[in-house]
């Protein structure tokens, strides 16, 4: 059971973005450098995010992304069910496609519904504030001599 | 986020197992007619399963497959850890391949593990017992007429 490698980029622009002041413009080729992962995976990443209304792009000389909301308006939860395809933990999850016969007297999808309602209760707890307020170490890796 | 087809199968097989009478063999074929599903799929997981110490298996003429335990000592969550391949959330999750240059200071991963630990925590709840016991339309759907 993973998450998407989408969704883990995706996580890692936004702190990148959270720990910038919140003007401050940055490129993919910025975070691409501070991770070190692909520039064409970040700029896949990043245009969707854009298409989610979490990031912004400023075009042009001097131009860049950032974030679209503060911080502490970015729900965790809430933006990983964004970037996940689904959560069909079975195949019952996805109603269109399920073909197991014991569906409607199954208990154990009550149960694994339960558990990823558990999942997501933790994470909708949190949203990117917490991650980048107060949190100098992680500027200071991302950011490096920036600060 | 799923759980692998492989997972999806052996909780079915368990189930069917679990509505049977404690000694009453099954064969891998007629589970497959039950569910509909692949009997080279299942003959694997039920190998598995065999390996796990969750089933036996009774060689020759008239043998099959039962389950090893009651269905109250089969733990759900312990069987969900055992039949997935890894719960890698992200990245960092997987220590030895792990190249996330900010794993030192990062407070996301310590989040995905509460939520991970609280997913468990319900499936750490639950039997195989609390699926069988009492379901006589499960056992009606999976043995049909031979109840």
């Amino acid at each position: 059971m993973r998450l998407t490698m989408y969704t883990d980029f995706a996580l890692r622009v936004l702190l990148y973005l959270g720990v910038k002041e919140s003007n401050e413009l940055s490129t993919v080729q910025e975070i691409s450098d501070a991770y070190g992962i692909s520039k064409n995976h970040l700029t896949k990443v990043t245009h969707e995010l854009g298409k989610m209304g979490l990031i912004e792009t400023v075009r042009g000389r001097g131009g860049g992304i950032r974030l679209k909301l503060a911080p502490s308006e970015i729900n965790v939860g809430a933006t990983i069910r964004k970037t996940e395809d689904d959560f069909h933990l079975v195949e019952c999850f996805n109603c269109s496609a399920n073909k197991c016969v014991i569906t409607p007297v199954c208990r154990l999808k009550n149960v694994l519904h339960e558990a990823l309602e558990a999942y997501f209760k933790v994470l909708d707890s949190y949203t990117l504030a917490d991650f980048v307020e107060n949190n100098e170490n992680l500027a200071t890796i991302l950011l490096g001599e920036k600060l």
